[in-house]
């Protein structure tokens, strides 16, 4: 951290619980690499408190911007005065810059971290087949971002169908070109299978899709970063397939936010 | 710096402009030698949107409180919940703790660093006769950490009378055992000589009292840290008096804010 002085520009993270989050490492180590006179914080806001807090932080003439995670994701939407397309078909925002007039602009960047770590990792989605098992906040941010890339055609499995039936239809609304199709269990017939559940998280979680249906030539794709390497990525080594961890998610999403927030010298 | 994590306390500075504020700097090293897990920002707000950012501030569990400064001082008397007798009579807060029901405690510790200075100098004003040039803010600050420091007689000369005048009426009403008087230019008959005005921070201003009347046997005190020596003390040396410097007033106010705020570890 360099010396915070007047002239520092902030920024910050808003959470309830506060205690765990990493953003703040995280970026303050980036801005440091980037040589940007300026420091993230914590901010610990409850649900009930955060309209009345985010109206106070549009005054704040030298905050950058803010992060926005749980349980703020959806309820920020409305706080803000623009939020883009994606982010409002997904009903979810996680970065927000503020601009010079005091104006709110939000964006749900876990999808285009998702497909940048994909892309960090040579895998390009654009004109393949991709399977998603999962409807929740990530899935959603993963399915538009991979529309917005360019998929041939998209399959979402999810346990409650008619979640899944709803992402369905958003996404068709928003991204006509690109078939969306209701999957099973099943992720055969796709070049890549990505896991945006949060099944392997925990040891004993069953599998997110039926991993004897994976076939050599497939790509599995995970978000869960801790156990690095899940069940899921495990089975689809001993089948023979390609995998791509869920790290990159985190570390790419990290640059989109900075830049999103203007963090630059 | 130590590393923010989710677990690091914040406070703030709220003032506009806010680029020469140098309370980070300092407040950020006495954590660092508290060894304090907290951070101090810089909060640039204009007057017209103090209020709404002061409220939403109260929200953030995790803030322990901010210093006010120019231009809020006396619009925040009313922004916060609980105010001190003293800072209500003087009419300004510059320093506020976020209690943990996001109450806010406004205090006005100007003064109280001046009195802690002058005994850190080994100048003891209890039981003493001053003289006090000025009747603004700093000076009203100053008279009434005097009165309650125990001085036994003040003296009150500012150029407009009539704030001279307001000054001694309140001081009265809460100190009504501190004989308080309207003093000339002339500081003679005093122990200890206060310039509690701005005069001195340029070159080409006039002294704040009339130096020729100045005796080996008072101390003349400043308030001016920029030059450190300013012309006022420069005369007071010549006279053969013993002088005192503005540097200590900021210096034991840091220490009083730091605490007041609850900078701890």
């Amino acid at each position: 951290m360099t010396e915070i002085t007047g002239n520092t520009k902030v920024w910050a993270i808003l959470a309830d619980p506060i205690h765990h989050v990493k953003t703040p490492q995280a970026l303050n180590a980036l801005m440091r690499g980037r040589n940007v006179d300026g420091v993230l914080i914590p901010a610990h806001v409850g649900a009930e408190d955060l309209p009345g807090f985010v109206a106070g932080l549009k005054s704040m003439r030298n905050l950058g911007g803010f992060i926005v995670t749980v349980p703020h994701k959806t309820a920020i939407v409305d706080l803000c005065d623009e939020v883009s397309e994606q982010a409002r078909a997904i009903g979810a925002v996680n970065t927000v810059r503020r601009k010079a007039d005091g104006r709110l602009v939000g964006e749900m960047l876990d999808g285009a971290g998702f497909v940048a770590g994909l892309r960090q990792g040579s895998i390009e989605p654009r004109g393949k087949t991709v399977y998603l098992a999962g409807a929740g906040g990530a899935a959603n941010a993963i399915a538009f971002a991979l529309a917005e890339a360019g998929v041939s055609r998209l399959t979402v499995a999810n346990r409650t169908r008619s979640k899944g039936e709803d992402l369905k239809q958003r996404l068709e609304r928003h991204h006509p070109s690109v078939p969306v199709e209701i999957g099973t269990p099943d992720p055969s017939g796709h070049e890549i299978v990505v896991n945006a559940t949060s099944l392997g998280l925990r040891e004993d979680d069953p599998l997110p899709l039926d991993a004897a249906r994976l076939s050599p030539d497939q790509i599995v794709a995970e978000i869960i970063m801790q156990p690095e390497m899940t069940a899921l990525l495990a089975a689809a080594r001993e089948r023979g397939c390609r995998t791509h961890p869920g790290r990159p998610m985190l570390s790419c999403q990290l640059e989109l936010m900075a830049d999103f927030m203007g963090m630059r010298p």
